[in-house]
């Protein structure tokens, strides 16, 4: 029988106050990745850490763990983190979310004089906004299990030209360590990681509910330099039969692989497809047909199959098209990345917490990559918990409510009680 | 029975020569309405009519009449005309073909001794490559015709930024004379027009047919500013039915009207369709879902019915896209213009001619504007011959075979020799 614990909720409340205060910047905030945004925010939250009364160490990426010990300090470890970098001008809650409900959850267990079996670590996670700081993905979270590629310390920073490895050294930390492959966390001690975020979609809020349990990240398959190819010929002059317009070809294309979607759909498959971009290029003009369209493409699935389903279906619709519209396509380089499915037992334990609370709460997928997929691909079971949030992310806007930060805090904290026993 | 007249098509060639080698501008050619250009090719051409023995006059907004008097100067007189400007850096023949044949009939009449019954006037127009020059369409021939509204006098050149009334005027030209509506041309006195001109589309060349007989010039609706608003949202984040995307809206739409088309051309319609341009805007980006998507949208017939069955079409995928898209059409302004069918018994007439010569020819719209369609406007009997071209026109890539254009040049001196009886 576990205690019923209570987060330490108005200690996180008074982080994000500071952190707002302390990072802010025109509307938003500002916590840029091994820069001095960052640097602020590991910096008090490293001292609440201590005033809690946690272990705190740094590794040599600058990750910062703020430990519980546990009664069996050889015990796999459980681990409740998220980033506390931002983008540029985003809002308080994505990625800080994660680290303070972990402090919460903590700073209760403490105040109830819960000791768990295992050590809890709170886990602030750094540079995980790879679209605002550094063209790659959770170089924070991979280098602290090991998995970083050593080359991808050379990657430079998009404002400031330098590499993330002279950053990281700016800091005060120890690329030449995580080159090595130093790593503090792996299948080895961790039992499972846990990552509270704010929902970057509407559809919590949509549906009225307050937590969702993410059932997985998604893979993509990507098309960022889709061309269609055609010729360009006078409106007026050119009958239908001797037209190789580009423009419908793309429409056509765009709007055949929408229903495919829909039809997936219908068959249970879980996916997004998103003409990001469309068009017709500056060549064109009025009184002209097209000779060129171009498109990006963003095809999302917490299942590979969906995606390579919608590629099937473009190998099929671009060669009828190209066949009867006179058109050639251009697919460029394709890229994207894996899918990384959310631990099944990690999700049964958050919805047993959750009912136990009577929170209600929806399984979903998650739409964006979060540090947890770097968790998975290192072998240690991964979770992830949404909070219900107005405006989506990446915006000063973002707007989750503290009563649902609250409901969530006490579904991490019963989960990690229940976890570290 | 009518003579067996020959056109004097080594003339023609003459002309065709030293209008390239007089006007040449790069690889192509460019004769600016009012200015430089267009006056040498006036020069050249009058001179041209002056060895030949015609009468030579020239009206108030500067049309040059080039006149073989018939028997009967008072029967109402025929008239072979098209226009002498071009596009910058354009082909040598738009245009000048007409004026050119023109003048390779009457010459060969004059040559054979032959003198019709009616005057048949060879028209060399002013300013017909409206989108070059001048943003208005035929100045010249509604000069002519005594149909040019005057506040028309006022638009300005799109180079210079002077007026169309000050650059008749530095060509020395009267204006105020084409303000008060002085003119030579109207139903009162004219038996007819026809105008030979290059097909700017493939169809005679695809076809390997050397004429084609204009049925009419299409008119045409127009929406040059549409937009469709949806909202901007997170591309993996956002399921789809929370989702207002503008692109795929743009898509559905535009691929449904192109199967409309396909409907109405199966049902015996005839006209084009064409998204000139279409596309999301400089906001969209990677990850994000288009929030807005314009589109500029060009359809032509020579029956109004068939524009306005699209514009039917429409408004019926418009709603039915915005109810279920959740997203908004913003239409513009619509531009356009009427259809000009061409002369029935100038239809027959020219067909009669092309018969009885044994050269192949077809029926077929027109698909740009041209100078015939004023004097539609005006009540003359009016009428277009297409020759064979290839490489489309308003490029230095024009090129009619001589071949073709004798057998048109054929043709359009029967024609004459017959109507002008």
């Amino acid at each position: 029988m576990l205690p019923n614990l209570l987060p330490d909720v108005e200690l996180a409340k008074i982080l994000f106050a500071e952190l707002r205060e302390r990072t802010k910047d025109g509307e938003g905030v500002t916590r840029d990745a091994y820069g001095p945004g960052e640097r602020i925010a590991h910096a008090l939250v490293r001292e609440a850490a201590a005033q809690i009364g946690l272990e705190n160490t740094v590794d040599a990426a600058g990750n910062l763990f703020m430990t519980l010990p546990g009664s069996d300090r050889s015990a796999k470890r459980i681990v409740l983190g998220s980033h506390l970098d931002s983008v540029r001008e985003g809002g308080n809650y994505d990625g800080a979310a994660g680290v303070l409900a972990g402090l919460a959850a903590v700073a209760g267990m403490k105040r109830a004089g819960f000791q768990p079996k295992r050590d809890i670590t709170v886990l602030a996670i750094r540079a995980e906004e790879a679209g605002a700081w550094f063209p790659t993905s959770y170089p924070g979270s991979k280098s602290a299990l090991g998995i970083l590629p050593p080359e991808i310390l050379q990657v430079k920073r998009m404002d400031t030209g330098l590499s993330l490895a002279d950053h990281m050294r700016q800091e005060g930390f120890d690329p030449d360590a995580v080159a090595r492959g130093e790593h503090a966390l792996g299948a080895n001690n961790t039992q499972a990681y846990l990552e509270l975020h704010i929902e970057q979609g509407p559809v919590l809020d949509s549906e009225q509910i307050p937590v969702g349990i993410v059932t997985g990240i998604p893979g993509s398959r990507r098309l960022r330099q889709g061309r269609i190819l055609g010729e360009y010929n006078h409106s007026g002059a050119t009958p239908r039969k001797y037209r190789r317009d580009a423009a419908l070809a793309l429409a056509e294309f765009a709007h055949r692989l929408d229903e495919e979607w829909c039809r997936l759909e219908t068959l249970g498959h879980n996916l997004v497809c998103t003409f990001c971009t469309m068009g017709t290029t500056s060549e064109a003009g009025f009184t002209k047909i097209a000779g060129e369209a171009q498109f990006q493409l963003d095809i999302r699935s917490v299942e590979a199959k969906s995606c390579d389903l919608m590629f099937d279906a473009i190998d099929r619709l671009s060669a009828e098209i190209e066949a009867r519209r006179g058109v050639r396509f251009e697919r460029g380089i394709e890229t994207g990345s894996k899918a990384s499915p959310m631990d099944v037992g990690v999700r049964a334990g958050l919805q047993r917490a959750a009912e136990s609370l009577g929170i209600p709460h929806r399984h979903m997928a998650s739409g964006a990559g979060h540090d947890a997929a770097a968790f998975a691909e290192a072998g240690i079971p991964a979770g992830m918990l949404f909070v219900r949030n107005q405006h989506g992310s990446h915006n000063p806007k973002e707007d989750m409510r503290m009563e649902d930060f609250a409901a969530a805090c006490a579904v991490v904290t019963r989960w990690a009680a229940e976890a570290g026993q």
